[in-house]
């Protein structure tokens, strides 16, 4: 692993019953938590819909700015099922049957069972790397450094095994977290106090109410696990200072 | 309500926070659900970090070609809480005190409790109209067609009755969904005839497993009931000729 050097991400979901409301994304934070414990940070989140143009168009400009991009949505076997092909004129490659994603699935159905829908998932862009698929077959597929992933949370979830080989990831990124019973407003000034002391140091503050407690997790990130002890102790002893409780979350 | 308009709307998620993994969006959801039922159609979503010049060149990217936007996170008293200084570099205002919003929460504490980190959220856009919050008395706030609000889904949630009069949406989206014991192969074929006879129809086809169940639902969605109830007797015809099961989700 490489040390100091930045990796950056960007995740495109591709999903009209997002934009609809009707769904809600989990897709984001499976990939988001994974991509930060190998030290690549996720730079932006879009979510679009099913339209070729616009899927064609985040994608070139996405791969442009980032190390990876992962697209989740449209792979299956279903007319709106677009990505694959829009994949393929956003790099203007052939779509095509692909041979070893044929196989897979012709051994992966009953004799019989292999029909037309299904066939929909084996046409990728010319050369496409397989991702494989252990949960329900159809593999997702990677051109340069954009990877593309299905929707559905259980089968990204499985799916995430076989990427691990193909993401080099830079420093990862640490964090730890603080959570004090008080409300924002009480600390907000000492906060930024300490941001400005531990510039290396990202501190997010977020209120939470839960369960009946009422409280603010203080949440440090960097890279150097030292740096984030340093800040965490100014912290804890600003606690102590204004006689604030530590909670367990 | 004017017919057959279209209003578009983007939703621009600010918060290290859904980047990191760490909290999951549920704000897109509570307002694609609600916009969507005002006839506002979300065109796209966009969750990007706690920085200032991102969150300027996004809010100026997309309050060009939405009629609407919406902001959710960063208005809170604490240092990384930069939206309400990033909208008025966005549009070129100064960033102030705003009088109405110090006199809410002047009343709102009590005498002595509207300290410097509380008094940080009265800071705004100059003349910015105010979005009330019947939960935690700090207001959101608008300029132009750009809509701030909190991160925090429940105060989110209690904000968006004070929006109803100043969001003017077109034709609802109207939907319908059909559950079916199946598998997407069976259908995908059928599905994309039924789609190309009904153009003014967008059809999606999102496969689910759930509670020992598994099928696929069929969701249509249009502006026209009556477009909608034609493409349902297909798709219910369709199941009738294969035998599957219409079910109930």
């Amino acid at each position: 692993m490489k040390k100091n050097k930045k990796v950056n991400a960007a995740i495109l979901i591709i999903g009209n019953e997002i934009l609809s409301g009707r769904t809600q994304d989990s897709n984001t934070s499976t990939l988001a938590l994974w991509l930060n414990s190998i030290g690549v940070k996720i730079q932006e989140v879009r979510i679009i819909p099913d339209i070729e143009q616009i899927i064609i168009n985040n994608v070139n400009e996405l791969r442009k700015v980032n190390d990876y991009v992962f697209t989740t949505g449209g792979i299956g076997p279903t007319h709106d099922d677009i990505t694959a092909e829009s994949i393929s004129k956003a790099f203007n490659l052939n779509y095509e049957i692909h041979n070893e994603a044929f196989k897979i699935l012709e051994t992966y159905y009953k004799p019989g069972e292999f029909n037309e829908g299904r066939q929909k998932m084996v046409w990728m862009p010319k050369n496409a790397k397989l991702i494989l698929n252990p949960t329900s077959g159809a593999p997702g597929f990677s051109v340069e450094n954009v990877f593309c992933l299905p929707g559905v949370p259980s089968i990204l979830k499985s799916m995430i095994g076989g990427l691990k080989n193909e993401i080099v990831g830079g420093e990862p990124i640490l964090s730890h977290t603080i959570s004090l019973k008080t409300v924002e407003s009480e600390i907000a000034t000492s906060l930024t106090e300490i941001q400005k002391k531990n510039l290396e140091v990202e501190i997010g503050s977020y209120p939470f109410f839960q369960a009946g407690k009422l409280g603010v997790s203080i949440v440090m990130r960097a890279e150097d696990q030292s740096k984030i002890d340093l800040c965490s102790s100014e912290i804890l002893e600003l606690a102590n200072q204004k006689k604030i409780q530590i909670v367990n979350r």
